[in-house]
């Protein structure tokens, strides 16, 4: 596969991550979703991680740089469905993804960035 | 990975299927399904494909069971984002996919589906 498919949920995005990121594809998947951002005037992007037993660096760097980059064209960015685990290796890294939004799920995801969009209307 | 992950979505179940689904994937897949949407009670479930390059009569038969499985336990089910390709070589297989909704994208599934459970409402 060299492309993670991205779809659009009314005004947000939404990704789930179920396979081993290698560069390319972690590449491909920042520029995809940035053009999709700008082309579909997205206010969200939702990135489900729940199928992922292991959260590296790389792909910490990854999400950092996709909310980075979404939050420049104006859209909010939530990582949702990590496992505890990924959590607590998360943090042992000391990546502790500060700048991305989190929540359990992909609906308390949605929950919670409508609620970001609001605050900011 | 061994399992793909589903996503609750208000009364919806979404999956998307990225990777190429051996035998016990797909058995999994059908299996965790089912139970979901036992114990969720959602009345649709949406597969997007819109990954996959090939869809081959393995697939196409997993796609049928699935949405036979629902519908005994009142629940709809959309296949969205099928690449025309493939739709070309479902046909050509014979595997027409009867008893399968479709729709373009994930939007349009939810509203097909929405609008099928109105009318049996």
């Amino acid at each position: 596969m060299d492309r993670i498919p991205i779809l659009r949920m009314g005004e947000f995005l939404l990704v789930t991550i179920q396979v081993d990121m290698h560069d390319q594809l972690a590449l491909s998947l920042q520029e995809d979703l940035t053009q999709r951002v700008q082309k579909t005037g997205a206010r969200g992007v939702l990135i489900d991680i729940s199928a992922l037993d292991i959260v590296d660096s790389f792909i910490g760097r990854m999400l950092a740089t996709i909310a980075g980059t979404a939050r420049l064209l104006d859209a909010q960015t939530a990582v949702v469905g990590m496992q505890p685990a990924v959590a607590i290796t998360l943090v042992e890294l000391g990546l502790q993804l500060r700048g991305v939004r989190t929540a359990l799920d992909v609906e308390k995801g949605m929950t919670l960035l409508r609620a970001a969009l609001e605050r900011r209307a």
